[in-house]
């Protein structure tokens, strides 16, 4: 099961709003096959992994019938983009299926389960249950709760303070910090900002340091008079512009109207990038964006670097109450990642 | 200019939200190298074009800059999801650029040939204007009008009867009607029905007569009371379904609130599918729904069968107000194509 979440965890950036699921056929002891779901719309990890049984054993639908599949996903029993994963496993008389962690979504829920159990297949469920979990907080979140998984991320100096007083851009974070973060793109669907940081660091918010596909972008522009020449307008990748006036698509910008700047504003915002498709998204500040979301409890995940520097003053950082799950060294950079304890 | 656009046309279905873009390259009154916009996101037809010169002669680089450049549509001046498409072919030194319709989008709009013609190039434009601005019908709706192209489909008998009064499933038109229709759903975004025509019909809105993908679904369900058995339910392929109560995604159902039900319903619509980047939506009736949509004046072509019997009675057919732009035999039934002379 850990080889079918580390095979799972390759599709990382490619097969969302589908979650990442890996399989792994294993016989006497040996895997004979594997796979993974590499992209949106097309194959699940199971119809991969039984492909490579056939493909690369001359004997490999006998092997099938004396093998146990390993996925880290409940396999789906309904018809969606492609046909049902539970049918091909029957079908190909796989005697014992080791499931990861159940399905939540509706449409499957346990369903997959009964479909396999009453074709006489031995079930087990639950194994490396909350790896398979995290494996897929993104989808989870989606199906769950209708809005993409948050993940807050900003920097800090090592007395709590986010930026200097006089928008001017300073960075606190050293390069490998820097590199993380353009990591975390290409993992994400969108990276959200504010107005004023729009304004005092131009951001582009895509990928340069790391190889990957860039996210969409998304800003909050209440009323419309962030400059159009700032590298978010530039139309070089998908971007959402959050505002009180307008709905209109102007070639690779989005303008959606929000009708309720004054309350509700994160709840709104999430509402659309989920019917967007957008399954996760990193808020990257600013200051009173990031306090937003935190002070209505949206959020799921936050990813806070400390530098070793203090500062005299400048604005304070978001204060946030969650559980640290990790803490690591980064350069002169210290990152702790908390999650919300009611988030999942 | 003629070849471009057959080319141009081999997108369709593929491409949208992006244009259909034909592109033929001439040297010595020969065609020496072709290419088309294939599939969104990907290569534009210029580049395509120039590529296939470059690949298929050893001097290329050097025909490239005795030959002529024949585009559908004005090479793009600006970084989209590729490079710009002026700047490639002035880099290639191609002498002369013949284009079918200047772009209406703002952020080329004149400043494609504005730029060929600073790098020394001589541009000529609006050859074949009117065969160029049809291929891209639905595109330039889209841009100019932030909406999605409205096609209108209903069949009809000889005394203009559109379907039984009570709510019976009956055809009026042959298998030659059918097919076409199959074929329409394959090149357009998406396929929209009212509650009645759902309930009445249970239609897959689906493509099984001919090959080719499968458009997306739509269904006006105010108070969520369609039975969930309906094939429109059957996730098999994205489906919104417009109501009044609920904003949530079930799988490949996404479920999108209206607030003004009684007002502006058609507008609301349209404005969501353009939203959910819906280029193009043929209206299936009923009678209810296709009226909405013509009383509101937001159609731009309807596509009407009309049999060769007569019924007694039943319910009348929508009164529609246009010019028919060409009338077709298919089997026993006639097809008139009409437009709407405001849509563009």
């Amino acid at each position: 099961m850990k080889r079918a979440v580390d095979l799972a965890l390759l599709g990382i950036g490619s097969v969302s709003p589908n979650p990442m699921v890996g399989s792994v056929i294993v016989f006497d002891n040996k895997i004979i096959g594997e796979g993974y779901h590499q992209k949106y719309g097309e194959a699940h990890a199971e119809v991969n992994a039984i492909q490579s049984v056939l493909e690369n054993h001359k004997n490999g639908s006998e092997l099938l019938r004396k093998s146990t599949l390993y996925v880290t996903l409940e396999p789906c029993s309904h018809h969606g983009k492609t046909p049902p994963c539970s049918d091909l496993i029957i079908r190909h008389k796989i005697p014992k299926v080791v499931i990861g962690s159940v399905d939540p979504f509706e449409s499957v829920n346990g369903k997959g389960i009964e479909k396999l159990k009453n074709a006489g297949i031995e079930v087990i469920s639950g194994v490396l249950e909350k790896e398979c979990q995290e494996l897929n907080k993104r989808f989870f979140t989606r199906v769950k709760h209708q809005r993409p998984y948050v993940i807050l991320k900003w920097a800090q100096t090592k007395n709590h303070f986010f930026a200097p007083v006089n928008n001017q851009q300073l960075w606190i974070t050293g390069k490998e910090a820097k590199l993380l973060v353009h990591q975390w793109r290409t993992e994400e669907d969108c990276v959200l900002v504010g107005k004023n940081t729009a304004l005092a660091d131009n951001p582009q918010l895509n990928v340069r340091l790391v190889k990957g596909r860039n996210p969409k972008r998304a800003v909050i522009d209440r009323n419309l008079d962030l400059p159009q020449n700032l590298h978010l307008f530039d139309n070089s990748t998908e971007t959402f512009v959050f505002n009180k006036f307008k709905t209109a698509i102007e070639h690779n910008t989005k303008y959606i109207a929000i009708e309720d700047f004054d309350y509700f504003l994160p709840q709104y915002i999430l509402l659309q990038l989920h019917l967007q498709d957008i399954q996760s998204v990193i808020i990257e500040g600013g200051a009173k964006t990031l306090a937003m979301f935190i002070d209505n409890n949206l959020w799921d995940e936050a990813r806070v670097f400390t530098s070793s520097n203090e500062w005299e003053n400048g604005i304070p950082a978001p204060k946030i109450d969650g559980k640290t799950i990790s803490t690591q060294n980064l350069g002169n950079d210290t990152l702790h990642i908390l999650k919300n304890i009611n988030s999942l």
